[in-house]
């Protein structure tokens, strides 16, 4: 039986016309001989509904009453879809984590899945029901209700096409595809047909709100391919896959352009090169719980080096006072921090077989006279930091660089 | 280990202070070496938003998905409860009733209880947790949701009572107790310290909205001691159980005296007396989904008969057409009705034993000078038709005639 996975998010589900909608979307897909399986979040803002009372209850919840609560969500939603497909005169049946047996690990409110029992799943579709499963939970072995974090309902979906080796994952979402770049400030930017896991994972900045990291990487895993498109229209949006296409793969360098201005810089001075300071830095900033993205070290002159690295900017204050105590500690310099910056990266798993990459980017910024503050690279991304003012021109030109334009 | 059951309703559990209220008394009552279980209903209100969702997305909602949908509403109030438990520094785990194993059979929304499987409540009690269950709910061989019908919270705690063979099942309501009459129409009506189930059950109208008849009828069965209690005070309240204190229960005749005003009468008259006529005028009512209370079918004259019979008010208009037709059908005679009337009730176990009873109702309401118009006794009720005018002296004279006033 060939099988296809819905997956719609806690917008398009977030009241009753949307579910009713949502319905009747999934009722067109219904055809003869095929299975269908729906998974589906909470209805927009019911979890943090939840969580909110909860909190008005006891301020440090217990990990494994939040599951048993806030699982409670999805398996409204998942009801009362099942009930909207009926009422458009199709069989359908909705499952919670539990009746599905969706085992995960003991880690409440970010639980890992172990296994899928889809027997339960086999025996509605075969009974040509269309199977609506509560997505973002399991259980342990204990049979308690585990949640598997923010986004969670795109691994369920995920880890449900990978088992019912499903044909297609479609990830149902407010846009239309992945695009090349962010349309709102390069506007030339056009929607791709397809893209690898690994170029969707390093576009995160313009998918995160698509589809979560965790998700692809485990649709990569499992090699399970993914269709992120849009729930208002039945436009193609963009197919996530292995390398497949390798004909049109190699005429094609740089997959998009990103961009972000949502990070701030700091450089500590005259830190001492002598092994283990790089360790001590960066432990005492993983202490204080403070996400580093970029983190560049330059050649060390006379035993002394500056190290620079960048974090969110909300979190620039108290990276500098952790940073000036560890100064202090192992006798470095000053701390410079610049949080006028903006980060533009260019990513293709193209750039592995094809030189010159960098340099036409560099060149490309050159044009527009656009200073290069930092750069990092990795095996399908380069990043560059630029001044904050530079950022959108900088996205434009390297978008226009290489070729990524609409005709 | 001793057990102790407890079982709060919605209205205990209504709101966020409720709830830490609920928490406060349960952790009071955790002493050393007691296993404490206790059923919560869901939060006040939300059983009823929940259906409403439903009904708008499907005017026929399966029951099946309607039991996904509902039981989630004691699922959230147990993790809730379970939340301010922890906050009050005890040691809670909330069960659903698929975690704890209630099993039912498949009658969706109004399920049966087949078997329960406490081992998970038996491990949790050994390491001294209180255990929270979601009450109300079960689930079916297949692992489906499923719920016991209204009011099956009482059901549910009183079955776990029977299995962990708890020493009490204390339900927490808004009243102190059993009284031996409504104190509202009988000033000097008096808390019942001991009741047995029988008379429990026929003090229905008394007892209705305090704990379930089904309930009673299961810890009868079972013979589960019931505590009737105030979640509002520590007052002791009633305690329900079988005809145990027999020194006392010899003294007291009459346990209570019940009024109600929500029954009119319908009068056939004229009813040919062959087999077979009975039968067919009351599956015609049934069949209209009405519920016949007394019954009374004179003794015939002259191959004719006239029968009686009692239908909630508001299904007064529907019956009185239903037996029209069936008068024409039958070749019976006029449908008399009379909607201004009022039941009054004594019930007491001592009754079997005392010959007279009957005798001093009779009198006690021809002293007040009030006429009977219909009588109907079981072996634990003498129940009287009355004027409605006439209704609360007769409660009133009945409650003094059988020395329930208060001292």
């Amino acid at each position: 039986m060939k099988i296809i996975v819905h997956k719609y998010g806690g917008t398009s589900v977030g009241d009753i016309e949307r579910i009713k909608t949502v319905a009747r979307r999934i009722c067109r897909a219904k055809e003869p001989g095929v299975g269908l399986v729906v998974v589906v979040s909470a209805m927009g803002g019911t979890t943090d509904e939840l969580i909110n009372l909860a909190q008005d209850i006891n301020s440090e919840p217990s990990e494994r009453e939040m599951d048993q609560l806030i699982s409670t969500g999805e398996q409204i939603s998942s009801a009362l879809l099942a009930m909207a497909i009926h009422h458009d005169g199709f069989d359908a049946v909705s499952l919670t984590g539990i009746q599905v047996g969706i085992l995960t690990d003991d880690s409440h409110t970010k639980a890992r899945i172990f296994k899928i029992t889809p027997e339960k799943i086999f025996q509605a579709l075969k009974e040509d029901k269309i199977v609506v499963v509560a997505g973002f939970q399991g259980h342990n072995l204990q049979n308690d209700i585990t949640t598997l974090g923010r986004g969670g309902s795109d691994t369920t979906a995920v880890a449900l096409a990978a088992v019912l080796e499903a044909e297609v994952c479609e990830i149902f979402t407010d846009v239309d595809g992945i695009y090349t770049a962010d349309p709102r400030i390069v506007p030339t930017a056009v929607k791709l047909d397809q893209i690898s896991y690994d170029e969707m994972l390093e576009l995160a900045s313009l998918g995160a709100k698509v589809i979560q990291n965790r998700a692809v990487e485990f649709a990569k895993k499992f090699n399970v391919t993914l269709h992120v498109r849009s729930s208002f229209n039945e436009v193609q949006g963009t197919f996530v896959s292995e390398e497949a296409d390798t004909m049109s793969m190699e005429k094609v360098v740089i997959r998009g352009v990103t961009f972000n201005q949502e990070e701030a810089k700091l450089t500590l001075t005259m830190v001492p090169d002598t092994p283990g300071v790089a360790a001590r830095i960066f432990k005492t900033i993983a202490d204080g719980n403070i996400n580093v993205d970029m983190i560049i070290q330059n050649v060390s002159a006379e035993g002394f080096t500056d190290v620079s690295f960048t974090v969110p900017r909300p979190e620039l204050a108290k990276a500098r006072g952790l940073v000036r105590d560890i100064s202090r500690e192992i006798g470095a310099g000053d701390v410079t921090v610049e949080d006028e910056i903006a980060k533009v990266s260019i990513v293709g798993v193209g750039m592995k077989s094809n030189p010159g990459v960098a340099a036409t980017m560099f060149e490309a910024l050159a044009e527009e006279k656009i200073n290069i503050m930092m750069i990092s690279t990795s095996e399908i991304k380069i990043s560059c930091i630029v001044q904050s003012d530079d950022g959108e021109r900088a996205a434009r030109a390297l978008h226009k660089a290489f070729e990524l334009d609409q005709d």
